[in-house]
Order: structure tokens, then sequence, then C-alpha cells
């Protein structure tokens, strides 16, 4: 019999084979493969991961386990408000920026199997999400980014931070105009010009440009 | 001989029929295939176009003219510059996601060739950035971006905005999150909140996370 705590570094020894595999293939790995690489019957690789997305989910949880310890470290810290928000996306940039430069290819298949396979990145996203919900409910206490919504909020900051947040933009982007101090200013534009109020920006109804 | 007029007009037919043939085959067009689908001796292609790049670079011309249109029209606007602001960015948003609209694969076949191709690609990008520079320096008169270099502005904005202006975003995001009314509050937030002053967002040296 296999005692739990072995069972976990089987299954831990085989996620990290093939993440190993994913980044040399470049592509996904299917069960068939990782059986072959392990050298490994395939009904003891499918007791492990009961399907092709069971083995992708824990690969996927591998990836984003130091994302969502960041996360909750800075949402639970007593750092001030502003604070907060750069730790929150700095340091998880920071550590996209070094997993980018230790090996761009395989930075460049992760993204690929990431879009191809949305539906079980979304729930990552999501929990993100959740997170920086909390940090612009408490931000909202203290008087910031009036009137505007929780969502609203959510998807004007998201969409003002993506340099920072979404993996193809070290690939789109040239990668040194991303800069901490640049996210840092961007995160005090957004605390002090951020509102749901209209302030000149928009077209007024009836009027056409000259 | 050919009159300058119609050798202009079988250029522009050429490069039409150049587009339609990337849209339909999915990947950048060569001389000798244009010939083929033209029914031309290459040799007339071949004094049109004097070179490959030459092929790509009439076609980039026709893709962006509108857009060059459209920030030469906003520049020379007497709109109020946060109204300037929101039209050079909201008008190429809404025609670049028409585009998008009407044909999303032929749009992701412009997106891969203009990667495939970006040092001609580059120079739109910088007359972009021109015009942009233009509406900063007249921003900055008027008392915004305070602290701030033109060149430094230039980049914070263009990242704080890049939802709306750089085309894979239609393909990556949900499109349909990116709207023109919350484009109008970036750029409301923008004169608002951007500056070169640290005001607390960045961590201070030598100060750690509780």
């Amino acid at each position: 019999m296999t005692s739990p705590s072995d069972a976990d570094s089987e299954r831990t020894r085989l996620v990290t084979l093939a993440m190993r595999v994913i980044e040399r293939a470049g592509e996904n790995i299917t069960r068939a493969a990782l059986a072959k690489e392990a050298r490994m019957p395939r009904a003891r690789i499918d007791a492990i991961f009961d399907s092709e997305d069971a083995l992708f989910d824990a690969i996927l949880e591998k990836w984003y386990a130091p994302d969502i310890a960041i996360m909750e470290e800075v949402v639970a810290s007593d750092l001030p408000i502003r604070r907060k928000f750069y730790e929150f996306f700095a340091r998880r940039f920071a550590r996209q920026r070094a997993r980018f430069r230790k090996d761009p290819a395989a930075f460049a298949v992760y993204c690929e199997v990431g879009t191809d396979n949305f539906e079980n990145v979304s729930g990552y996203i999501d929990l993100a999400d959740h997170y920086l919900a909390e940090l612009i409910a408490q931000a909202q206490e203290e008087g910031h980014f009036a009137g505007l919504g929780i969502n609203r909020a959510l998807s004007l900051i998201n969409q003002m931070v993506v340099c920072y947040t979404l993996p193809q933009m070290l690939m789109i982007l040239v990668e040194d105009k991303l800069e901490e101090d640049k996210l840092a200013t961007i995160i005090d534009t957004l605390f002090d010009g951020l509102s749901g109020e209209a302030r000149g920006a928009a077209p007024v109804a009836g009027l056409r440009i000259a």
C-alpha cells in the first residue's frame, strides 16, 4: 500500500516531470505521454489524475501557488492601502518577469497552453479578482474610488494595470518598458484620479468634434 | 505608357487584392503569389513593389491610413485637451473593434503578420507616439502631468490605455469588457491623478512588508 504522504510526493514528482515535458515539447502533455516519460503503467497515472483535466489542473495549481501565497499575504498585511495595492501587483509581476527571463521559450509555451485551456485558468483569474475586490472595498472605506461599484472599479483597475498582470505583455511589449516604479506611479494615479464622476473626457451628447 | 494616375490605381488595386489574399490564406503574401493572383507578369509586380518589404509597407499604409487621419484631425481640433485625449484613443479603438467584429479571423491574421514584421510596423507606433507627445505637451502647458518628462508621461499613458490600443487585446480579453465609457473614466483618471510625485504606493527603502 502507498501511504498518503507517499502518494502526495509521487503526485508532486509527476507534476514536476509533466512541466519539464511541457517546456521541452512546447505543448501540453497527455496522461499517456506522462506515463511513458515516467516509465509508469498508465493505470497508475490514471489513478492519480482521473482525467486529462485533472492533470492540467494539478499543473496549474503548482504554477499559481506562489501567486496565491503573495495575494493572501498582502491582503492580510497591515500595510497602508496604497502600499497593499502596489505589493499586490508588483510582487506577482516580479515573479512573472523572473520566470520569463529565466526561460522565455518555456514562458511562451505556458502562455499558449493557458490560452488554449482558458476554462481551467479562469478560476485563478476569478480568485485574483476576489482578492482585488477586497482591497478595493478597503480603499473605498477610506474614501477612494468614489462613486464606483466594486465590479466597475475592479474592471477599470484591471485594465489600467494590465501591462503588469497579463503574462503575454512580457512578450508583446518591450519587456524593459515595464518597471516597478512605473507601476507605483500608476497605483498613485488610480488612488488620486479614479472615481465615478464624469470630468470632461467623455463626449457630451449633441456636441460633435469641430 | 502608363500615366501616373493609372499607375496609382493599379497599385491601389493590387494592395486591395493582396489584403484579400492575406485574409483568405491566413498569412502574409509574397510578390510571386500576388503576380499569380493578379494574373500579371512578375516583372510588372516588381516594377510597382521593388521588394517584398515594399509590398508589405504598401499594405500597412492602407491599413493605417484611417488611423493617421483620425490622429491628425484630433490633434488639429480645438477640443478641450481632455476631450482630445479621449477622441485620440476612442476613435481608433472604435475603428479597430469594428474591424475585429467584422471578421475576427482576418483580424487575427493581421495581428500575426504585424507581429512577424514588427520592424515595418514600428514606424506607425512611433508616429502615434509623436502625436500623443504633442497632446501631452499641450496638457502639461495647462498644468497636467506635473513633474513628468514627456517620454515618461508617454510611456505611463500608453501603459494605462493599452487595452484600447493594442489590437491583440480584442482577442486576449473578453472584448465586451472594453467600452468607451471606461476609456473616458481612464482618461479622467489620468488627468486628475497622473504626476511625477511619489504619493505612497512605492515601497520606502529600508521598510519591509509586515
